[in-house]
């Protein structure tokens, strides 16, 4: 087994406008997917510093039987470090900024990209919460712009968030999810824009509750990780929340929260909770046609072989820390 | 490997009142340690169609390796059914009880139990969400009444959250501790009582995230499981929530609330949000202890490696299905 497809995108090059470390990790991605890649930073001498971390990493993942060719130099060959952006994304296929999170420099940086590179070629953005209506509607190839937001550490966590804007063209969009793909990640789609976009407003409002468990003195930060890391995280590995609750209950979601909406409802003290709502209006018929009730036993003895298989996975992965 | 530590605790019995999914689960949680289990359901023959299930989960913990006996009726000889509370008590060193989650019965039944079984014995309860405090302060012995917790399905998932009452006798809940401990589980003790205790909490804040995002048309309930399953459960499986974020700054939670507190608070639009405070409260100290900065780099290396591990294990296990 090894990362990417390396075969299906040869001679291609893609830019990374930014290197710290989620340049960096875009960097392995799309070198280990076959990719080109130009490295190009506003800071002076960081795109040097960048390579010998992508070396370390590349190493890293080549003692755990990971890449797919013997020699890391293969890879560090098709790093190219550019004295300026448009040298960078001259020749591009694509361009994944990884600049600062801050509007104003986004602003600045994006419309900078945009006048040096060809008009077909998308800008993807890895902010993980400024929408591109924010920073990109002033730019003037605004519809080839778009957030494609990875999760750190970003060359080993596979979800990468896409969230165009209204101005930005369903085409690009396309595109992107294709290269996203093609780097073995897996795009999620957001259908309108958010500030903090899907993962961190649910990672947001369990940081949100865990603040207050620790502000009521009700547990220690130590517990409540284990709470996640020894409970809930389990399941979550491999199974999302909806789909864990839809396998709590032998009715499926709909029965779940008939069953608890009132236990959350009271447990917040929030009036607002209405989840069954939510469910009726397509929630329920979205998760019985993924896991239809007939086979609700055969989805539970699944998520327990998994369980099992993992458990042992742990064990003996914390064996040998 | 194999479940429990049997020779540990031979000759010892517990009583499992209420034999559902939950009493099933505990049940092979004690057997596999050793103990001896006396079931009783208030519904007639409900112990009977739990021991048949009992004796399948088993088997699928034989088929993965992880019995230390040999024979399935090793165990099943130490399974006794009660004809009734009386019975299934007499002799038991500890009581779990898994009733119904409805707040009349569950006093009921706890007044029962606690009429039954010798004084010194701890009776605990699988409640999700209902304090002890609650069901059980007009109970003569309430001083050894407290919940005990566990995670679906509880046989594979090691988290158990012990929750005393006020009036619960500090020795009792030391004692349940140890327990849970010897049945090869992780407890987790809050340190006040809170409706849905700290699991259902954190589980229910991402879950109202989560059907919010749907309500406002954000995303496919399907990619909102990915940005979990395929994003931040990766980590969640073996690290929980504050040693993620601490990870995910060089200084540590303290610089993570810093860059990032402001971003939450606009997201969430929610000018209470106000994780500074907490973090001078104890918390940063408390990281700090647990993960100092000196060791930071080695911690985010061993995050790495272990999340390469498990995607190596994520890989090889999804082809095996």
């Amino acid at each position: 087994m090894s990362f990417g497809k390396q075969k299906n995108n040869p001679k291609r090059k893609v830019a990374l406008i930014g290197c710290g470390l989620i340049g960096q990790s875009w960097a392995i991605s799309f070198l280990t997917a076959g990719f080109d890649v130009s490295l190009f930073d506003p800071v002076e001498d960081v795109t040097v510093q960048a390579k010998e971390n992508i070396k370390a990493k590349l190493r890293d993942l080549q003692n755990n039987g990971l890449l797919e060719n013997k020699n890391i130099s293969d890879y560090l060959d098709k790093i190219h470090l550019a004295q300026n952006l448009s040298h960078a994304v001259k020749g591009s296929v694509y361009v994944q900024e990884s600049g600062p999170e801050d509007l104003d420099i986004k602003k600045e940086l994006t419309k900078k990209i945009d006048a040096a590179t060809a008009t077909d070629i998308p800008i993807a953005s890895s902010t993980s919460g400024i929408p591109a209506s924010l920073y990109a509607s002033d730019v003037k190839g605004r519809c080839r712009c778009l957030v494609a937001h990875p999760i750190n550490p970003p060359h080993l966590i596979p979800a990468v968030e896409i969230v165009p804007a209204p101005f930005t063209s369903a085409a690009i969009t396309q595109t992107v999810k294709k290269f996203i793909i093609s780097i073995d990640k897996e795009p999620l789609e957001l259908k309108k824009e958010i500030p903090g976009f899907v993962v961190n407003r649910l990672q947001g409002a369990l940081l949100s509750e865990a603040f207050n468990l620790i502000k009521d003195g009700i547990s220690s930060a130590e517990d409540i990780d284990k709470a996640i890391s020894e409970g809930l995280g389990l399941r979550w590995s491999f199974m999302g929340p909806f789909q864990t609750i839809h396998l709590n209950a032998p009715e499926g979601i709909g029965g779940y929260v008939k069953r608890y909406e009132k236990m959350y409802r009271e447990m917040f003290n929030d009036p607002d909770v209405d989840w069954s709502s939510v469910v009726k209006l397509g929630l329920e018929e979205e998760l019985l046609n993924l896991y239809s009730l007939e086979e609700q036993k055969k989805h539970e003895e699944r998520r327990d072989h998994k369980l099992i298989q993992f458990i042992i996975h742990k064990k003996s992965s914390e064996k040998s820390i």
